[in-house]
């Protein structure tokens, strides 16, 4: 049965490869057809697909699942709908494919492009949204690839349903089915044939939570798109606009927080503590959210009745996606970035600041995917950056730093052409 | 002793950790200086390190290693010389660091820069050449990242020699020693211990054979830039000028053997067999090739005099490194296409063609990191790109493809510079 299992995936992944191969030919007005097709195809599709989801709602239910979870797990018409929207939104996203990114010419007339291809087959590893299923495989075939989804058992049946749907709407326009396939099998075992299976599936790409990740960066032997977490800090300099600093430091922590570019650390410059901090705290006391502060910082909060606990190095390296806000006052500037350093996830950081110099040194020194200056931590994201669509926002080094769209699910080959050239 | 040994690999890779935190306020003239200082060293510390190789070399004698792994190992005064002008020519290349490489503003008026910065870390897994300690010193240094060494233990006392005469380079002009380690212990469990060392080590630089390769992707958990084997192929189209495929073919496969961008396998169309068989046929007999022919070969092979044996599975598969080329008449461009897709390695893939149909054909649907048009498959290289250095040449598709340079030793940051922008 293990075998057959292995053979199971490794089938679906070969025909993903030969599917792939053939979409390598397509032009960008055929993609663009076939993602209409599956948005036409979902809508049509509607009844069945809600039928199915009802079915993983109920199980779910049955499970004791929290209320947040089945608000996830759940497609109404109406989200439905806007799962076909945004594949008609991916259509309108230029094609990356082509783009001829440098080319020259050597001494010896060799000319040499480089030019952007699809990866190939791009395997996706998930959590409960179903609409990832659909944003996915948009994604991965605006941009040439086939792509292999492997989503939560708890949506099995929405997954089955979303996937039967964008199928019919491939095949509506002559592209191959074997674009968009689900991995059979629902064991670990499953996912692990998936994630070995090197020469055939080019790229995984994990989004989820810390566990999921670091289990597939465990597991892996394909190389992995790390979509990451973030622990953002920011540090408010001693030469400093106060109100504005506050209103950074409030929406960045508050104005939602169960996302990764939600603030989670505050240092405060010392000799801006005693004119920053009350304001501050009562800003953030006001948006109810709890202080994790060091000694330095707990008469301001007490004074402004914030909610006030004392600092732990779990705080420090907390990613609360909640109203949790760790905060510490500073000696320096240099102090500020060898706590970054120490403590920071390396996905934003940023500076609020009025000196060019201590603005300059913490561009200079602080390594991290996006670093701010006088904005909200909040911006870094796909859509903010312009990129329309976004995959995931990478705090990996390797391949795609920061936020991920359509480009980074292309690679590159080099075209040489010559008239007879040999190397002597 | 193993926790002690896992306790050592990690304390050498922080220790370069936080030298590489220190390099990246470096200017481009700060590290050409450590350059040229650590070639004076090198030229300065020459006795000694041939002292050191000379008993490298005297124990792998002992241990019966073969001629050309000796001399591949051995290090003479000459040797030493042309390893000093290697980091001479590295300092003279451009510094990729700091290179803006795009820059935009979204409509809230945020400012966007896309900067190169250095990876921080690098990890150089590699065989018996003790120039590659040389070589990835000078690119790592260079490109502003601070490098973990780790040779072949029959090196072990030249890798020593080397790196402590680099190391006093470094310290001459006020720079970390600890931006230049070797990987400390000689077990398979200490470069274990460096390729899961997430968090320190940003990423490994596996150089060497396939075996060596496959290793570490299996067990790494940092990620790895894979350094590929070269499986190349050659398509002579049915419109081709015939003497000009000749003198492509032979130079692909026979002006040096033992290198991955050699071509390995050659498809020649049906309809120009008859004409180009005889004369590249004998050419190759000529350049002492064997081949290694289908059935419809065989006959050209024996009336050219070549040395011949049927081609197999395994000849399609192989990646030679040697005089011997596996030959194969095809009956159209799609069957040569559909062998390549099957076959390559994905490193370079050639079509010899006047058919601009074709050519464009061929450019389209072969997907490896080089397809070459009408020039030999030996261009695949950084030098001949004019790349200046080369880390290798990679297969695989994040990250880099093809021919490596310094550029590929670095990742990139957002700068994002606002006043005062917020989410709503």
């Amino acid at each position: 049965m293990v075998g057959d299992e292995r053979a199971a995936v490794l089938e679906v992944a070969e025909q993903a490869k030969v599917a792939a191969r053939e979409l390598l030919l397509a032009t960008r007005a055929k993609k663009d057809e076939a993602l209409l097709a599956m948005a036409d195809a979902l809508r049509a599709d509607a009844p069945e697909i809600e039928l199915a989801n009802r079915e993983d709602v109920a199980e779910a239910k049955a499970n004791g699942t929290s209320a947040a979870l089945i608000d996830r797990l759940t497609l109404d018409f109406l989200r439905i709908e806007s799962l076909a929207l945004a594949l008609v939104a991916v259509a309108a996203l230029d094609d990356p494919i082509g783009e001829v990114i440098r080319g020259w010419r050597v001494p010896n007339g060799l000319q040499i492009t480089q030019v952007r291809v699809p990866l190939g087959v791009v395997g996706m590893i998930f959590e409960a949204r179903p609409n990832v299923t659909v944003d996915a495989a948009a994604l991965c075939i605006k941009s040439g690839n086939a792509v292999l989804l492997r989503g939560s058992s708890s949506a099995k049946r929405t997954n089955q349903a979303l996937v039967s749907s964008m199928r019919r709407g491939l095949e509506k326009v002559g592209l191959s089915t074997a674009l968009i396939a689900l991995v059979p099998g629902d064991t670990h075992e499953s996912v692990k044939h998936l994630m070995t299976a090197r020469g055939l599936v080019d790229v995984l790409v994990p989004r989820g939570g810390a566990e999921l990740i670091k289990g597939v960066v465990d597991e892996a032997t394909v190389p992995v798109l790390e979509t990451g977490v973030g622990n953002c800090h920011i540090y408010v300099d001693r030469d400093v606009d106060i109100d504005l600093a506050t209103r950074l430091v409030v929406n960045s922590k508050a104005q939602r927080v169960s996302v990764c570019n939600a603030a989670e650390t505050l240092l405060v410059h010392e000799d801006v503590a005693k004119d920053f901090m009350p304001i501050a705290m009562a800003a953030l006391a006001e948006a109810n959210v709890t202080i994790h502060g060091c000694e330095r910082t707990k008469p301001f909060a007490a004074d402004a009745g914030a909610t006030f606990v004392p600092v732990t190095d779990d705080d420090w390296a907390a990613e609360y996606y909640s109203l949790d806000l760790a905060v510490g006052v500073v000696d320096s500037l240099d102090d500020a970035i060898g706590h970054i350093q120490r403590w920071s996830s390396g996905h934003t950081d940023a500076i609020y600041s009025d000196s060019n110099e201590a603005i300059e040194e913490f561009l200079g020194r602080v390594d991290a995917a996006a670093v701010i200056v006088n904005a909200s931590t909040r911006f870094t994201d796909g859509g903010e950056f312009g990129f329309g669509a976004e995959i995931g926002i990478s705090t990996q080094k390797l391949h795609a730093r920061g936020p991920m769209g359509l480009t980074e699910l292309t690679t590159t080959k080099y075209v040489v052409r010559g008239d007879g050239q040999v190397r002597e």
